[in-house]
């Protein structure tokens, strides 16, 4: 945290499809209505100083209005999300459980938006799925276009934020069903996001972020994003070279060892029942608890 | 065409980011405003009949204003797109042209919807690229939420309509850069889409239309979605087992031989000032001329 400077917190409550922009405040409990000030959390705001300052100022004004967060859900901390691009392989602890050689460049692959739930929300089993597993990453948040970020300019100017990402996957369909990841990646609630959009300048070094993800309160996840093979700056000047990234598009920057995938036989995929801990240090913990697609669609 | 029903041509016209819904008159030159009926040509219209019924309605009482195309640029034909999910390998001989076996099963990558442009808007070479191809394309557009479509149900009653579709490729990036396809799929202005969204049922058989590329006037690919490996049909019951379509998104179906891939060396890959015509029987040509992305975002 940068000394004499209100950092924020932003978060979306609501019912799914209606939520509100909302900050928590400074005493980590209380929600504040921000739909008085800016319309939603999403990239048009992160790409107005002008705005996000505006939120500033009443946060430090403290007389923002308190909004009533009993049975009030908490939805994904960002709107309208261009896309997810998805880094893997990211930690060499992860890519060796996998029997994976670390990568010479970064792995990149993509979710869609409409994968992104919040963070407390319900995650569904697709139907079929006997390996559906959990990731626990360091989402980033992108705040200005970022299009060929040359060599001598700081990549993470164009980061807005941070927050707790889970990147829900299905392993046979990932890498058992022939063509690309994005097959294993994509059902839907396949992306848990928030509960906090934090602001970049509450998180001065991306790189040593404690990581971790319980499943039915066991510990299966314990890194640092200092493990990380490619940093969050070599990561989004990585992606531009690619793809343009727009205010609103978020990275997921990987996951540590510790998934299903890397256990022994049996390994331990996720059940209809099972719940999970998802966790980012300082970015908020999340909690979804698993269910059955087909069970909640018709089967 | 379905006898004594006024079938539809959709299109979105104006300037970028401000296009207005449009409606091809039946004279196929004259553009009709829909803009005082709907709001704009989106996943929200498709998905709702009794608009898409006011359309067609106003079309046939022939009242509609006509918008002068004088200049005007034609955007892609449908805003909002939610994800653009592409099937690869998809017809035998471009399959076997770049030395893949068909595939046991559809063959998912994705494209972000941010590199959907217009049919004949500037395509960026990226920097860097040596090899960017042409790939032409049946576009599906996706009408009604798909998920876990059944055995016995027609998964074309999810088709709210066709579109031309230029699924431009870095194959470098592609295949040669570590990760998955994804990473030569989504540079900047890679889906040129349109001209038009030809409403379903206008296209009683997405299997018997002519695909045609040119590359500065030469003809490239010449084929028939009779081909594919996978048909529509199937492509849309097999995706929403895996990811739920939404009204709005966008299947690529695949492309047939004659890409530049597949070509003996020295392989013809495109560079600036090439100029390519992209043509799906019924559904209108693009044309794009390309241009070296360093010189329109500085170097």
């Amino acid at each position: 945290m940068l000394s004499g400077r209100r950092t924020m917190k932003l978060m979306r409550v609501g019912t799914a499809g209606a939520e509100r922009p909302a900050l928590l405040d400074e005493d980590g409990t209380t929600w504040r209505d921000l739909s008085g000030l800016v319309p939603d959390i999403d990239g048009g705001l992160l790409a107005d100083p002008a705005a996000l300052e505006r939120v500033r100022a009443a946060a430090e004004a403290g007389d923002l209005p308190v909004i009533p967060s009993d049975g009030v859900r908490v939805g994904p901390p960002l709107a309208r999300i261009g896309k997810v691009v998805c880094i893997g392989l990211n930690y060499h602890d992860h890519a060796a459980e996998t029997g994976a050689e670390p990568p010479a460049e970064p792995v990149v692959f993509l979710k869609a938006a409409d994968t992104v739930v919040g963070p407390y929300d319900t995650v569904l089993v697709p139907r079929g799925s006997a390996r559906t597993d959990w990731e626990v990453e360091l989402g980033v948040v992108i705040g200005r276009t970022a299009r060929y970020v040359a060599d001598d300019e700081d990549p993470l100017a164009y980061v807005a934020g941070y927050t707790t990402s889970h990147d829900v996957s299905e392993r046979e369909f990932q890498l058992e069903r022939g063509g690309t990841w994005d097959k294993g990646k994509n059902c839907e609630t396949f992306n848990p996001l928030g509960p906090w959009l934090v602001t970049a300048d509450e998180v001065p070094d991306p790189q040593s972020l404690a990581l971790r993800l319980w499943v039915n309160g066991e510990l299966r996840q314990n890194g640092t994003t200092g493990a990380q093979i490619f940093p969050v700056a070599e990561l989004v000047r990585y992606v531009s070279r690619f793809m343009t990234l727009y205010p609103g598009d978020v990275i997921n920057t990987g996951t540590p060892a510790g998934v299903a995938l890397g256990q022994p036989e049996p390994k331990p995929y996720l059940r209809a029942g099972d719940v999970v801990e998802v966790e980012v240090e300082g970015l908020g913990r999340q909690r979804q608890r698993f269910r059955d697609a087909s069970e909640v669609h018709g089967g």
